[in-house]
């Protein structure tokens, strides 16, 4: 194991998509757990649209990462010097461990998984946060019902592309919104889904009304924008609309774009709810429990969308996330060989 | 009795603000009830800003106006002719006669109103549909709990005055946002709020800083535009948004402007949701028992501004309800001596 431990760093708050000045990339002699500590090498880093948010200033549903602080991130590793009493040497975990190479925890917010029951990457991906916010965001926060029609925009994503699936397992006609026209193959012939929109080639309103008639029950919105707007225009009566995440809206210089349809709420007596998944932290079980399952009988398709490099190749991959080049979960492997 | 029906009808579609020549008044015989039919003397036309949604074209939640025919309205009135079983001639009735002078009806939708109970505008405000929208509204879509931090929008107008008293009355701290000092006094002085804001002459988002430092609990939104993006800056965690209207975005000629804010439902795991009173329609006379109830004991006042007149004056006063002009309810009321 390397003696030293590379992390990044957040050196600005960026405006607009994040630029190289808005990170430092530090070395410093890898941590020595003290008394109840531990300290993980990290093998995988998960890539979120949410880091956005995070990096900016101010008051959100989390502290921002602060100026001079590791960029907060989700991993899994495997524990390499311990002297906690729950974590041994070899055991590998997943946690909110940072753009680092060596991390050291007390074990707080640590779960420890276990690598044969599915691959490290899918940790991060249908059984971590990703699938947890998927599975809560649909089933708690969109009161998905059997037979509703769903649509799901960023469906080809991390986060979409396992909420689309879990409607399906429900017996709901799932329509994923992606752009371009691998993504939108990948839902319909590998993940059943019923229908797939191109939104950068085709018509979006148009084929909203083609492919939901009788109008959209639950709308799983990751994306925001444009798409948000559309998806208004076609709400049956009583319509749930999930406020996800806006990764159309993260990085805009000029304010966010607000949903000028939004008056469909009222003609169709419908509601848009905001949700964070760490509300449901108590539950995780209970997902992972029914996500396992759906993994395990082949109902449920996690895919990762897995870069081999460093933790330097950081700030490049996330901007793959805002560039919408991933298919699944996007994942850094870190080789701290 | 006048032996003529002085009616408006709706003449074109209206771009902004109605004009004259979106109306036509016309004159016809005054109607003759046939078997089962009654005609209502019309004494009293309830005038509302959802009428300036029904006068577009297109499907909205109720259906819109069609060119050429009697524009839409609630009223009260008395019942002057007869054949219909269970309708007499001298009994007060409400319901939705149009703007004229004489209706014919079969009794749909029509209730008998006492008017040794109440005045008879009040059964346009308080103990009419205005009433009906501020008590479901506020109670089963806005999920009020006793203890509540309450925003209301419009809050001197018809039924934002009356959304904020039943506020008062579960014992929930209000805010009332209103334009002008006389409204606002209105609101404190004499309702009872704890606040009251004049958006017109003072900075929005301090002062709702100062009257709602723990946030909101319940946004009652009448409105629309920069007021609810202003009111979403401050949402308590878990906060109901209802959408009742948006009065600054009806006349909009260049596209309704969407909440630019929204993405702090996500940060409050907060809800926006439309209403649409017509859904509670079975539960009336379950409101109508409270709300009267309530004027009785003094905890609820209902104003009305009464403007007199004649169904020719419609057009001329449904203007004053988009200059906020009217403080509570606005009534014409109609003199067919």
């Amino acid at each position: 194991m390397s003696s030293t431990n590379t992390q990044v760093r957040l050196a600005a708050h960026p405006i607009g998509l994040p630029k190289d000045s808005d990170w430092s990339i530090v070395e410093e002699p890898a941590p020595t757990p003290g008394e109840g500590e531990f300290v993980v090498e990290i093998s995988h880093l998960s890539l979120d649209p949410a880091m956005r948010g995070w990096m900016n200033p101010g008051a959100s549903y989390i502290d921002p990462v602060e100026i001079g602080a590791v960029m907060r991130a989700g991993a899994v590793g495997a524990v390499t010097e311990s002297r906690h009493p729950s974590f041994a040497v070899g055991e590998h975990v997943t946690g909110a461990f940072g753009v680092q190479e060596h991390a050291l925890s007390d074990g707080r917010g640590v779960s420890k998984i276990d690598p044969s029951l599915a691959p490290l990457p899918t940790y991060l991906g249908a059984l971590g946060i990703t699938g947890m916010t998927a599975y809560f965001g649909l089933l708690d926060t969109g009161k998905l019902k059997t037979g509703d029609t769903v649509l799901v925009s960023g469906a080809a994503g991390a986060v979409g592309s396992v909420a689309g699936q879990i409607a399906k397992i429900k017996d709901c006609r799932v329509i994923g919104i992606a752009g371009g026209e691998e993504k939108c193959a990948w839902l319909t012939d590998e993940l059943g889904f019923d229908a797939a929109i191109d939104y950068k080639h085709e018509d979006l309103r148009s084929a909203l009304r083609e492919h939901a008639p009788d109008g959209i029950d639950v709308y799983f919105d990751n994306v925001g924008g444009d798409i948000l707007d559309a998806a208004l225009t076609r709400l049956a009566r009583g319509a749930r609309i999930v406020i996800c995440g806006a990764v159309s809206q993260y990085n805009a210089t000029e304010g966010v774009k607000g949903p000028a349809n939004y008056l469909a709420l009222l003609v169709a007596r419908a509601s848009m709810t905001g949700m964070v998944v760490f509300d449901f932290a108590t539950r995780y079980g209970e997902a992972a429990r029914e996500l396992s399952g759906w993994l395990r009988d082949g109902s449920l398709i996690s895919r990762e969308d897995v870069i081999d490099g460093g933790v330097r190749d950081f700030p490049k991959a996330l901007l793959r996330l805002f560039a919408g080049e991933n298919i699944g979960k996007l994942v850094l492997r870190i080789d701290t060989a």
